[in-house]
């Protein structure tokens, strides 16, 4: 791979890495689609990354199908994939971590303690391996784009990092490979998320200014649903993260909530200026 | 300094890494004639890096004098200076390091626990801010080209790591920017580093095994001079670092010792086989 980009690179091509956990779906092609926009050399690179997953979460179970997304790559016009083995990116002795102090604070990073430095680690790797111009992550994993953007200026990386849409089923289901666990039950009550998160804006909209009001009506209405189970709803500062008391600029709303064990999330800017 | 290394790739040169913190002697300038060996463009990087001090370390009392640094450089035959300010190379918000599990748990990381931490991190900072194809560190900081062996392995940085050897004032005190710091009386003490060392293999040569006999003769020795205070003497695997209890492959000895504020350190393979 390295050997690839270095030639790409001397032919003065542009190359734009996709980093996915495979099993994709149309939110992942769009992120295909957003790097040719970037770049003459579209690298995706499929890798369900064991150091971003903690004991007991889903590595074992998390959704597989090589064929699948090789077919689906070429459709969307990505010319590499790059899909290592575990052994190979964590070999003997493996022992280094690039770990963020702040950021992983909050949020995702409270319930799933190693989860960025997971993150954070592997694309340090993909970075290193596929050496890319520009790489493009979804802001579905909001706090993960937020993560890569500070890693990036932190460990001085000449990378473009670009975030693009959530991508969402017709109903408002925002598009994840985990949606494939759920029960048709768990899916129907699964609206709970885009849905708390769009009478929020609305909201905001006529006015309101408390983010405690709209977090606890959030809470309301997804702890009705009978199975759902609240990791966090918060209102926070969209770079850092930080609590915010008051809505008088963007906030970000993001939340995290499990039916039986599946976890799944999604975000919203909530923007008060008129 | 990136688009520079950009250029000088692209024109099918070979560049070649020296970090240092400045303050230049004879050994800094045998990593830059070695450097030359390996590239067509010599990069030395000047940084006194925080992050690697820790509280009451002498991050302040660092010797720099970066107009003879520079001669230096110009005299040894490297192409370009590397020397930026702190707060360009750990800016507003910064928060992500670069740290090891297992290395930094051995000599020099029990009495520095944030030693090893700054140092990955800012190496990994200057390969990503120069992009060289090579570096060059000195086996005298035996710990440190561990530690970056292991990053660059861990992280996939497509970099060659190139060890050089301890260069000696000529009664065989290792040079170092600390040897500054000492007295004459300090100086003349200091000689027992290197002195143990010599005795050590002499015994290893003469058929000793027992790798505890030659710690204690060396503590002995060292802990004689009246103002000798010894951080650790060990012999440990090279690779791992972790002790062993028999002499039957080469072993590194490495030690510690302080001279009033003075940390002196030194080291040297003992190959048992004839």
């Amino acid at each position: 791979m390295q050997a690839h980009s270095d030639q790409a690179r001397i032919s003065g091509k542009t190359v734009v890495l996709v980093p996915t956990m495979g099993y994709l779906h149309p939110g992942h092609l769009s992120l295909v689609a957003e790097a040719k926009k970037h770049g003459d050399e579209v690298v995706v690179s499929i890798f369900v990354n064991p150091a971003q997953f903690g004991p007991g979460e889903d590595l074992e179970a998390y959704p597989r199908d090589f064929d699948r997304d090789r077919a689906l790559c070429r459709e969307a016009g990505a010319d590499v994939i790059f899909a290592p083995d575990p052994d190979t990116i964590y070999g003997p002795g493996y022992q280094t971590y690039v770990t963020l102090e702040k950021l992983p604070q909050h949020l995702c990073g409270l319930s799933r303690p190693v989860h960025f430095r997971g993150v954070a680690t592997v694309v340090t790797k993909l970075f290193n391996i596929v050496k890319p111009h520009a790489a493009v992550f979804g802001q579905k994993d909001y706090q993960q784009l937020l993560v890569i953007q500070r890693v990036v200026r932190d460990l001085n990386f000449d990378i473009d990092i670009i975030g693009a849409p959530i991508v969402r089923e017709p109903d408002g289901l925002a598009m994840s490979s985990r949606n494939t666990y759920l029960t048709p039950d768990h899916r129907r009550q699964a609206l709970c998320l885009s849905r708390s998160l769009d009478r929020a804006r609305e909201r905001v909209q006529a006015g309101e200014t408390d983010p405690d009001r709209i977090r606890r009506e959030a809470l309301e209405s997804i702890e009705a649903r009978p199975d759902a189970v609240v990791d966090y709803v918060t209102l926070c500062d969209p770079h850092t993260l930080e609590p915010v008391s008051t809505l008088n600029r963007p906030v970000l709303m993001a939340l995290a909530v499990k039916f039986g064990k599946t976890r799944l999330i999604d975000n919203r800017i909530l923007d008060p200026r008129p």
